[in-house]
């Protein structure tokens, strides 16, 4: 196992070229963001990344926030080979470069934030999966927020409708965030299924707050769900472990669907 | 079938007899309460509701509010004998008679409202399981109002702990009125469990904010959830009739666990 990280959470933070111009939290604009400045230095990256893969290796979402004058674009990497075309193409972002664009809104990069809170930023981080493996403790409760819209996919109705989980059910949350992990994770560390859905069947929630929120992705808005769940893991501790491991990677997989293009923003709070 | 009323909701509004004194919404002080008026007519029912039965033909809550100087008790009674002893118990709360007291409260009985609003309050109304059965129209969406912290029980985890549901997931919201509406309604009007939880099972969840409760059951705290949710219901007409009637229903059965001591209290919004 090698702990060079393959995870990374970065935090970039915006600011608008132009005064009053209204800065909307568009999933599929932060997307195209993203894309276009990985496109400056790697077009063929670029590409990889905007074709449709089973996994996409990065979320893209825009961090909630109240500020007029500057948005925050969260990216992460599930790769370590798109660190360095990712930072390469920050690099690339120094004064003189064509501004960067979201919907309507030319933006100007400032700082990019990798280290996590409290030295750098909550949103941000590095780690890898072998390491958050390795380092998974059992704890007796954990607490999660879902900052962006979050949902779930569980199928069709027999009408067609397609089912969306927007509950902060375990049952849903940690196997579908397993089921990331094992899409993206190297062989050595990969999780089963079946104990990872048993683990989750027995947590509990014992606090939360969670409402339904919607997302703007160019085609019509997207129903998700926002919020803070406190789960009670499973007394057993190889269970607990695989629940705080997976919440552990929430920060870096997101959760559920559209991770790429602004939801299932998701981390563990300490 | 008889139209003849077996079910009735009734808010009693009542006015603490001292100044500044502290309501808080004890769902066991207003059980006490309920039980100690019925007792005052007539003792062997009162014995009666209060002894561990399968399913308790009567619910007890307060209302939530923020009134000082009034508390609402919302009582509903399943069945058609217990109308009498109700109501000749509250003719005799009128002047003269001793205080109704709740937890260190002595008050007041002001008046009794026992029609729907919008003449009278919208946790109020009568009915009949049979009229229920027979009204209840197919819709497309329908919208529940949890006022009272609302937990429905789903067995225990392997360590013995109680897992309970506190999410509004139509998947056991609408099974567990199933269950009491089968204990309680007539025979010619019993639902199938199992049509039932297929209905439920294609019933989405379109728009919601639900948050963690608890409330005080002098044995200590007991959680539960609180919220508004609106429900997509299934295309086919029977299965959205059955979901449709059940919305109804949950004004006077109410959802889930501890519905005679404040919990689970529950409506349709019109």
């Amino acid at each position: 196992m090698s702990d060079f990280p393959d995870l990374y959470a970065f935090v970039l933070q915006l600011y608008p070229l132009e005064r009053d111009v209204t800065l909307r939290a568009q999933g599929h604009g932060a997307q195209a963001l993203f894309l276009d400045l990985v496109r400056q230095v790697d077009p063929v990256t670029s590409e990889r990344l905007h074709a449709d893969a089973a996994s996409k290796p990065y979320t893209v979402a825009l961090l909630p926030g109240r500020r007029r004058d500057r948005v925050e674009l969260r990216v992460s990497l599930l790769q370590s080979e798109l660190f360095q075309t990712f930072v390469h193409a920050l690099l690339r972002q120094m004064p003189g470069e064509a501004p960067l664009r979201l919907g309507q809104a030319s933006l100007q990069l400032g700082d990019v934030i990798g280290t996590p809170a409290p030295k750098g930023h909550p949103w941000a981080g590095y780690s890898a999966f072998s390491e958050l493996a390795m380092r998974a403790e059992a704890t007796h409760t954990l607490q999660l927020e879902f900052a962006t819209p979050t949902a779930i996919g569980q199928g069709s109705r027999p009408d067609g409708r397609q089912r969306l989980g927007i509950l902060p059910d375990p049952a849903l949350v940690f196997p579908s965030l397993a089921r990331r992990w094992n899409e993206l994770a190297p062989a050595s560390v990969q999780l089963d299924a079946a104990a990872v859905r048993e683990a989750a069947g027995d947590t509990l929630i014992t606090r939360y707050h969670s409402e339904s929120a919607e997302i703007n992705l160019g085609k019509g808005p997207q129903k998700g769900f926002v919020g803070m769940v406190s789960y009670e893991l499973p007394l057993d501790p190889s269970q607990a472990r695989l629940i705080a491991l997976l919440s552990d990677a929430a920060l870096f997989l997101g959760v559920g669907m559209k991770t790429t293009r602004g939801m299932g923003l998701c981390r563990r709070r300490i």
